[in-house]
């Protein structure tokens, strides 16, 4: 067996780029980034585990794409412009095949995003991923989740759910035919983050918020933070076709507890309504207005026809007792 | 038994504290950092896995002392002023005992570092720690691996090889007095970062490195990254009691090759030596001279007089075939 090659040697061999944005890359103490002037930096970091975060045997390429995505989602929920990140990385074995195919997905996306990679860590140790990602954004534009105003319209992008439908044919809860899984396991192992939307909602958008433990554990997050309440219209968030020929209590559940969408949640003023869908627009993502933020604390959740929903769609916790 | 925590009570209940230099800390997708004009971000990751940097059971506050620090450690090495740091953490399980042990060490040394924590993660898994620290430095005077300089002198600070003396104790590799071992079991546990020296060098001195991975492991990165040489007087070392009181060629195995030390390995032109000493009195840390920097490539391992010292000491790589 040819000698595994060294820690030093696998970083340069399959992650050191050059990153001309940043002052200094790879291969020092730190990275150095100029600040640029009226930005501010967001900063996000983001852990996936084996058996977790994904399933063990999880394909490299999609892996490292997923990776990225699911940070690149926090950059988009705040407004924020990628701009560099870092990639801590245990490995039980370093294995050169599952290391090109992991970074070529990671750094593919992170082309596509114009975002570089500064720096990292690799060690031996179980299947462990660690990023934290850096973007720029101007003050008073980020889109926090304390800023839902009592009034503004609720917006959702995407279809959700779609990923927790893919989870659910994996782990034989239920059995989508070919055609569906085909287009639907792609949202859960290949999220595509919503950077582009995030941007074209700055100042359009008040609070934002990315779905990654279900769209109304996240939904709580905003409401807690804002100090408001929310009606939802659960029969008017979108579904794919794949989420929509599912009987509607299965389709509910995955719309609105399932994890891993990396859709975007936010809010906005309802005058601001074409905007909105001009923003949705030159971002070339779908959206569609799903409720409304209210004075009164918590949640409100109801039917097409008005009813309310009784059902209970515990958030996703890595912790909870179950 | 009583339920255990959930993840977000977690976090808000060990971790979330004011962020007084933040513009937005903990609590968001992104926290939110100001650019301060004419200062750079120096930005690094670190993560420490269980079995491997630290002791399965290691005692919870030293190791959250020690996470930090040794991410410290490489803002210390670019002369950066800590700033801001995300935490992500894997736990097998929420024990809040292990958890308010863990924080308290791990904020008692930001708190007295000036460093706040903004954001993070946890998810269940095995044990795994992965910071990332923010501090800030002034464009040109962080202390890259890259400047070395033919006629620089190498200094070190404090007594490096004390980790790696405890490290064998604890092995059972050698036996230490309880005297011995009370005085170098907490360079390993709880490694005090050089960050005041590291702003002490700022326009002092020349490149640094912290010893991570071994002294001559971690001079090849610099002199590798600045195109130079090496002359070591390996006796020039300064050796605590304990590691003093050890055979010489033991002695120098854990100098030169032991790893987890964070002392700061640097150089200086050889006229700014009083300028260096002005600095490591400044911060209170002491400083050695033990060799130079010269334009041929390599290393040249010397005893105390000045015969070659021949010894192989290979630098820690969690990689390595061994």
């Amino acid at each position: 067996m040819p000698t595994p090659p060294g820690e030093f040697e696998l970083i340069a061999r399959y992650f050191r780029r050059p990153a001309p944005h940043a002052v200094l890359g790879i291969g020092d103490d730190c990275a150095l980034l100029a600040c640029e002037p009226g930005l501010q930096w967001a900063v996000s970091t983001d852990m996936l585990v084996e058996g977790r975060h994904f399933l063990a045997g999880a394909e490299p390429r999609q892996l490292g794409h997923k990776a990225l995505a699911v940070n690149l989602s926090d950059l988009a929920a705040m407004g924020a412009q990628p701009r560099a990140f870092t990639l801590a990385l245990a490995l039980p074995t370093a294995d050169p095949q599952w290391l090109q195919a992991f970074s070529s997905g990671m750094l593919a996306l992170a082309d596509a995003s114009g975002i570089e990679l500064v720096g990292g860590d690799t060690t031996r140790g179980p299947l462990n991923l660690c990023l934290t990602v850096l973007g720029l954004v101007p003050p008073e534009l980020a889109l926090r989740r304390d800023a839902a105003r009592a009034g503004d319209a609720l917006w959702v992008s995407g279809t959700p759910g779609d990923a927790r439908l893919a989870l659910g044919h994996l782990r034989g809860e239920w059995q989508l035919s070919p055609a569906q899984a085909q287009v639907v396991l792609p949202r859960l192992h290949a999220p595509q983050p919503r950077v582009g939307l995030g941007l074209a909602l700055r100042g359009v958008a008040h609070a934002a918020i990315d779905i990654s433990d279900g769209l109304l554990g996240d939904l709580g997050h905003v409401l807690r933070a804002s100090g408001v309440g929310a009606v939802v219209d659960a029969d008017s968030i979108p579904a794919s076709p794949a989420l929509a020929a599912v009987a509607t209590a299965r389709r509910r559940a995955c719309q609105l507890a399932g994890g891993d969408d990396y859709e975007l949640l936010f809010t906005a003023p309802a005058h601001r309504h074409a905007k909105i869908l001009q923003a949705a627009e030159r971002a070339r993502v779908p959206v569609a207005r799903i409720g409304s933020i209210v004075a009164e604390p918590g949640l409100q959740l109801r039917d097409s026809a008005g009813r309310s929903i009784a059902e209970h769609y515990p958030s996703f916790d890595h912790f909870a007792a179950s």
